[in-house]
């Protein structure tokens, strides 16, 4: 396991991410309050029949990778946390305690650090998560950042992403593509309509956008035991972005969620009534089984690729 | 807050981890169900009359600061989880579900990534814990480790650093000093030892000596408005320390706690029958305001030192 190994051993970028994380959790010995282990937006822990079930996420944010050295502290601070509450809403859940975890480099300006909290209790306040610890330590290489969120979901609300069924309309909030253009550090966080969607539409399935459709609808589908259908020309398109673009830049943190066809045309009517300046489209249908895909999309971000 | 900054910034060298972590935590809003937040071993969150309250703690290792490049992947995965678990038990607490993070370059051998897990794993089957998520990411620079750890606690059983007082007698489990030897990649988290300790003999202050008893003591102390005396030559030596090294080394992973006076002789007594093979050792005892300390010691570990 140490230094010596043979040149071609198989490295992380050779296996890609979700391969990597199939194969460490695999096998691992969970608890019988684990409702639902890895593999969702968050674990879901409790007893099946308590009125509230948890939700704990963890996520992490590198210097060089998801931002770049220069850039605003406050921006990284507010992302590293909204980030966590996207996938806390993306259950049907509501955050609730947040732990930091913060490592940099002795040499990094007090203010600098100061900073990163500044953003992160600004996204506290407004989503009502209270932040109640976490770490610092240095860092010989770059800043990293490290949220671990909980969450709470009445039992009646929370949504996986394995519970659409052939036939279920596709939906996504918003506009999509072109998030490196700045809205990846400045994104909302979906959580006021996906408690209105769990509360009143409840989707079959539901995640939010971190990787691009063209990743993550495919794993909301194969969780579902589910194919999938697009139609490209309806994809809500950030201004300037390409269908392309929209398919695998990522880092959209809208959300996807399939509803029965029975409730579409109710739930399209309701939310132009609640949320009239945000978007809701149909962008398409689960399918019976895997189907061809009508045009080849593009595969959006691996960590490793 | 960008790149322009007077060369005479204050840096993270400059402050110190404790003061760092005392203005970033300074001021946070809490919700009503934060019963202790950060400064503890854990945070405690829940109603004041539940049965059991939940601790929530996040720790994290970087790779050439808390281990070496070349170190056994298996036993930095121990170590990643067994600092949490550590953590959980010095609140008096069990601990539960766990969510990894880790961060390493794109050309690391999956196998080292897989071994690291092996570790983790290890840890988690044999203190009750599950794994039940987290995240993978790629890294510029060193391998980065986070853990996340929920624990659950009784109400009645949850200990505090705060709750000492004068004339406490101060007592720590196992030996200190050496850590760097080996132990600190090896050791044993005392969760056994706490919750027998917090069932019979309930502590009135307790935590985890991680950064060396020089650091932990202080703060201890600080918590319970108290001062402190230590009895240098009675402290529990590993071999081939000084006891320089068993005040400053840290990373000993032992318990200090403080307990009630009339209880100590019992306490003694009554441990030395339920764990004979692990030292329990009255170090000092808590005093009434901070007094000058008989012989000055070194300070412990500051990760920004």
């Amino acid at each position: 396991m140490k230094a010596a190994r043979p040149a071609t051993a198989q490295t992380l970028t050779d296996l890609g991410e979700d391969r990597l994380v199939a194969r460490l959790t695999h096998g691992l010995a969970l608890d019988r309050d684990v409702l639902h282990g890895p593999g969702d937006d968050c674990a879901v822990v409790g007893q099946p029949r308590d009125k509230y079930w948890q939700l704990l996420k963890t996520d992490m944010l590198v210097e060089g990778i998801h931002f770049l050295a220069g850039e605003d502290p406050r921006r990284i601070g507010w992302k590293a946390l909204c980030r966590a509450i996207s996938d806390i809403a993306a259950m049907g859940g509501i955050p609730r305690h947040a732990l930091i975890t913060l490592a940099a480099p002795s040499s990094t300006p007090v203010a600098r650090i100061v900073a990163v909290y500044t953003g992160l209790e600004k996204a506290a306040r407004q989503f009502g998560v209270s932040i109640v610890g976490g770490e610092t330590s240095r860092s010989p290489g770059p800043l990293f950042l490290s949220v671990a969120l909980t969450g709470r979901v009445e039992r009646n609300c929370c949504v996986l992403r394995s519970g659409g069924q052939a036939g279920d309309a596709l939906y996504v909030t918003g506009r999509l593509g072109g998030s490196l253009a700045g809205k990846h550090l400045d994104f909302s966080p979906r959580l006021a309509e996906a408690r209105w969607l769990v509360t009143h539409f409840k989707p079959r399935a539901m995640m939010d956008l971190s990787d691009g459709l063209a990743s993550d609808l495919p794993r909301l589908a194969a969780a579902s035991g589910c194919g999938y259908e697009i139609l490209h020309e309806q994809l809500p398109l950030n201004p300037g972005s390409t269908a392309e673009q929209a398919l695998s830049d990522g880092e959209d943190y809208e959300l996807l969620l399939a509803v029965g066809p029975k409730k579409a045309t109710a739930l399209e009517r309701a939310w132009k009534r609640k949320f009239p300046r945000l978007l809701l489209t149909r962008i398409g249908q689960l399918t019976a089984r895997p189907k061809t895909r009508a045009r080849k999309i593009p595969r959006g971000y691996d960590h490793f690729a």
